[in-house]
C-alpha cells in the first residue's frame, strides 16, 4: 500500500500508473506535479491525481513513493529539485527509456539517498501522450524492466516491484548496460532507420508518387517514424554510446548484404533472409491488443 | 468478358484474380497450369480453375487472356514456353514485383507478339501463399500498376485494365523504370533493412534476451522479415540496379544521421525526425483491412 504517491510528469506513462494503482486499491493520495497546468487540471478532472502543484519539491513532501515520469532531458533537473525534499521513507523510481544517463544523474543528485532510487522502464505506450491519453490497463501483460544498482536498498526494489506488479505488468531485472544495449538494438535503432528511410524518400522529387504506391509492409515498417521527434532525439542522445554501437553493427552487416546483391550472390541473400525469418518467427511475440 | 482465362501459376495472386473474376461473372472457363499437382487439385476443388495441366503451353491454347502468376525467376521460361502456343487474340499479362527484367524477358520471348503483352503488378498480398490462400476480395481497394510498353497494343492494355478493374482494384499506369525505382525504395529496400536487422541481432550472444524485450514497434518494423526468403532473394536480384541505388541512398543518408548523433547535434536529429513524421503522417495511407 502506497500512502502518498507523487507523480512528477503526469503524462500517458505516469498517469496510467496512477490509474492502475487506484483501480487496484493500492494507493491513498496521489499528488501530481508538472509544468503544464492545463494537463494537470485534466489529470485532476479525470481522477488521476487528487491535487497538483507546479513545484516538484512540494509534490514529493511526505510522499512514500515518488515516480519521475518526465522526459529524459528533464530527469536530471527534477532529481536535483526533489532530492532535498524527499521524506525519510520515500522510494524514488523513474520511467525513462534509457537507464545509463538517468543513473548518472541520480548518482549526482541523490547523494546518500541513492539507496532509495530504483531505475525503471515500462515497455508500454501508445502514440498518444498527456494525461488525457492515460488508461488503467496500459501495463497489463507488458514488461517493466528494473535496473537496480549495487547501492539500491532491497526494500526499495521490492516496493517498486510490487507497485508495477499491481498494474498487471511482468517485472524483470536487468543490468543498466544490458538494458541500454538491448533497447538501442530493438527500439532506438529501428526508430532511426524508419525516420531515415522516410526522411530520405520525402526529399526525392518523386516523393508523392513513391509514397502513393507504398504497400502495407511500408506502412508497418515506418509506423515508428510517426513518433514524437523531440522525444526520440532526446532518447537517441541519452543512449548515444549504445546506439552508435548498434548503428555501426547494423551498417556493417547491411554493407555485407549489399555486397552480396552486387555480386549476384543469391545463396548468401537467401541464407541471411532465411536466418532472419526463422529468428523472427521463433522469438518475436505475436501481436497483442496493446501497442508498443 | 473473358472466354477462356489461363492462369500459369495458381497461387495466392493468380488464384485470387480468378476467384474475383468468377464472382464478377466476367470469365467463362478458367484453365490452370503449374508444377505442383497437389496445389492445382486444390485449386480445382476450390473452384478457382475448371481444369488444369502441368504444361503451360497446353493451358494457353485458345485462351483469350493469359495471366503469368509464377515467381520472377520462373517468368522468362514460362514466356518462352507459351509464346508459340498463344492464340491469335490472346492478351498476356504478369504479376511480377519487378518490371524491368520481366519486360526484357518478354522482348526476348514474345517476338512479334510483344504488342499483346501488358506488364502488371498488383500491390496486394498476404503472408500466405498457394491456391489455398486465394480469396476473391484480395484486390478490392488496392492498386494494380500496369507498365505498358511503346509496343503495347492499346486494345491489349484496355482488356487487362478492365480485368483488374473488375476485381475492385484501382488501376494506374507507370513507366517501367519509375515502377522499379518506386518499389525498390518503398518495398524491396525495407525488406532488406528488416531482414538485415533481425539477422544481425539473431547472431548476437544475447539474442534471446534482446528479442524478449522487443516491443510493438520492433514487431511492426520487422514483420516483413517473416516474408518468404526465396521469393525475396529472387525479387532483390531481379531489381538489382534500382535496389542498389536505393541501398546506397539510404546508407549515405543514414551515415549523416549517425554523424549528427556522434556530434550531439540535437537540432539536426529533431529536424530530420520531424520532417519524416510530417511526410509519413501526410502521405502514408492509414491501415486498411487488407495487408501488404
Amino acid at each position: 500500500m502506497i500512502e502518498r504517491l507523487a507523480i512528477v510528469g503526469v503524462g500517458l506513462i505516469g498517469g496510467s500508473l496512477a490509474l492502475a494503482l487506484r483501480e487496484a486499491g493500492l494507493v491513498g493520495e496521489v499528488v501530481g506535479a508538472g509544468r503544464g497546468v492545463a494537463n494537470l487540471e485534466l489529470a485532476r478532472e479525470r481522477g488521476i491525481v487528487d491535487r497538483f502543484t507546479t513545484d516538484p519539491a512540494a509534490a514529493v513532501a511526505r510522499a512514500d513513493m515518488v515516480v519521475v515520469g518526465v522526459t529524459l532531458g528533464a530527469t536530471a533537473a527534477v532529481l536535483e529539485t526533489i532530492a532535498p525534499a524527499l521524506a525519510p521513507n520515500a522510494v524514488v523510481t523513474d520511467v525513462g527509456s534509457v537507464k545509463g544517463n538517468v543513473v548518472a544523474a541520480a548518482r549526482a543528485a541523490l547523494g546518500a539517498r541513492l539507496a532509495a532510487f530504483v531505475p525503471g522502464h515500462p515497455i508500454a505506450g501508445t502514440e498518444q501522450s498527456g494525461a488525457g491519453a492515460a488508461f488503467a490497463t496500459l501495463y497489463r501483460g507488458h514488461k517493466v524492466i528494473l535496473t537496480p544498482l549495487a547501492e539500491t536498498a532491497p526494500e526499495a526494489l521490492e516496493r517498486v516491484r510490487a507497485m508495477w506488479a499491481a498494474t498487471g505488468a511482468r517485472v524483470v531485472e536487468m543490468a543498466v548496460d544490458a538494458h541500454d544495449a538491448a533497447l538501442a538494438a530493438t527500439s532506438h535503432l529501428p526508430h532511426l532507420l524508419a525516420y531515415n528511410l522516410v526522411d530520405q524518400l520525402a526529399a526525392r522529387d518523386d516523393a508523392e508518387r513513391i509514397f502513393e504506391f507504398a504497400a502495407g509492409g511500408f506502412r508497418d515498417f515506418t509506423r515508428i517514424a510517426s513518433s514524437n521527434p523531440e522525444l526520440w532525439a532526446d532518447i537517441a542522445l541519452a543512449n548515444k554510446a549504445a546506439l552508435l554501437t548498434a548503428c555501426r553493427d547494423f551498417a556493417s552487416a547491411f554493407a555485407g548484404l549489399v555486397a552480396a546483391l552486387q555480386a549476384d550472390d543469391a545463396e548468401r541473400l537467401r541464407t541471411a533472409f532465411a536466418r532472419a525469418k526463422a529468428a523472427r518467427d521463433r522469438c518475436v511475440v505475436p501481436e497483442s491488443n496493446h501497442r508498443e
